[in-house]
């Protein structure tokens, strides 16, 4: 997906909030927003937004010095989602249809996002999942992802944010999970799961977790490591969380099932469906 | 007062909405946009904020060959700001302080400005307003205004915007405004106020009406013309509308009223009040 300029205020208030995150110095902000702001002056519309995201983010590292501002931020997020998994882990088992109920989760869990939503706090985290089961996702669609992972041998699972990992996790639960690969960004970015993420929520005890030697806020293919691209080739099911990489691999032509939350209206336009809709969808 | 780098989101946003209201073509949203940002990686943070606006606009008037883009929205603010005249008026006359309704009217009327929330519609408007007659500014501070409204013989009342000049209207219809110069901009800018606005509106039956000279979305002082400047410096009090007066004039060391509703936390915290407070306050 093309970068459009409704995307461009998003990406100067997310450097703002990153910046002042990594530091607490104004004349560090100022030269990293002027920055920010001269690249972006200069970007390519073609190329997806997280190429973007990577950029104003190694700017504000390269600066800073800070290679993981969000870090205290996933902590707690990761710590908050495994009491929420407490509680709901039972609500999935009883539902009718355990998998569907665990999708439909996971599609809400993709709230846990501060690259959109800084100030998300665990009522509204709480409150986005509880709805989830309620939503409704196309029936069919949930029975063509129940068909496709049953078919498959090699499921490559993309993870987007912590936090959001642990409703990852609830649902590889409940599928043939030593079929599944559970994939993490090979560097911090924003509050995006990393190896750590994938340590300190129990994904690394239920599957094998790889990282995909980027530190983009997506999959840009081309800027991972050679060793994911062949695991991303070779995957006969490709699961996709959220945003950041439903907008780097919405043009490849593999067998993926992008399952995410609509959050800003520039996804909304392009996917078609309003800003608050979960989405399960075959490439 | 200073621009924060809180502002440059904002600054980015206006930008979008602004050249899409006067273009429709993508090439030339993306050749203003590019621009803005480039001049916005240099800008001078000890400049007021509206200073930045100016510049912004005007790349846009230049670029686009439109001058005044909210035309059409500017008269209709000012055709619904109206029929709400018909309705108010005579709950001001019959409140126990006409007065003291009047200015609080005034300063919610503070609430149609296109630059800080561009999806305003009328319901937002005429809430914000109608709330305002239960509102309490600081009794001593309007009663200070009183007097010194009593004690002058020359009243230079700075305006704001389109639809909320109405309630400025309202207002000076209770002073003695027979004393009172109404001040418009001299280019459009936004929604801000212009001859064209007061003349649609009775301002101009009421008061004489005079122009600043400027095309900024404030009062820079070296950017008006020398006849503006000599009745500022010569006026015995000054009513200052809005944010963006009171962003370019808060350092005047002159006789100042200013009159606004507080609609950004930068704002907020420059004059320690929060997002949402009607402000009446002097010099």
């Amino acid at each position: 997906m093309r970068t459009y300029l409704q995307c461009v205020p998003c990406f100067v208030r997310q450097t703002l909030e990153a910046v002042q995150m990594a530091s607490d110095a104004p004349a560090v902000h100022e030269q990293v927003m002027r920055q920010v702001l001269h690249r972006t002056s200069q970007m390519d519309l073609g190329d997806s937004p997280p190429i973007m995201g990577q950029a104003i983010h190694r700017i504000i590292k390269q600066i800073t010095g800070v290679t993981d501002p969000y870090r205290d931020a996933k902590r707690r997020l990761n710590a908050f989602a495994l009491r929420l998994y407490d509680e709901l882990a039972p609500q999935i088992d009883e539902a009718a249809d355990p998998v569907s109920a665990a999708v439909h989760l996971a599609a809400a869990g993709n709230v846990v996002d501060l690259g959109v939503k800084s100030g998300l706090d665990h009522d509204q985290i709480r409150s986005a999942v509880r709805s989830a089961l309620d939503d409704t996702l196309d029936p069919r669609e949930v029975e063509r992802f129940r068909q496709a992972v049953a078919a498959a041998r090699d499921i490559l699972y993309l993870g987007d944010n912590s936090g959001e990992i642990v409703f990852d996790r609830m649902l590889i639960e409940r599928l043939p999970h030593e079929n599944v690969t559970f994939v993490v960004r090979g560097e911090p970015i924003i509050n995006d799961a990393t190896m750590q993420d994938a340590i300190e929520t129990g994904m690394a005890d239920l599957v094998t977790v790889i990282d995909n030697g980027s530190d983009a806020p997506g999959t840009i293919l081309s800027d991972c490591s050679p060793e994911f691209r062949e695991r991303f080739a070779r995957a006969d099911l490709i699961i996709s969380k959220g945003q950041g990489n439903y907008e780097t691999l919405s043009e490849e032509d593999r067998p993926i099932f992008y399952l995410l939350k609509v959050k800003c209206p520039v996804i909304a336009q392009d996917i078609g469906e309003p800003v608050g809709t979960l989405i399960l969808r075959r490439k």
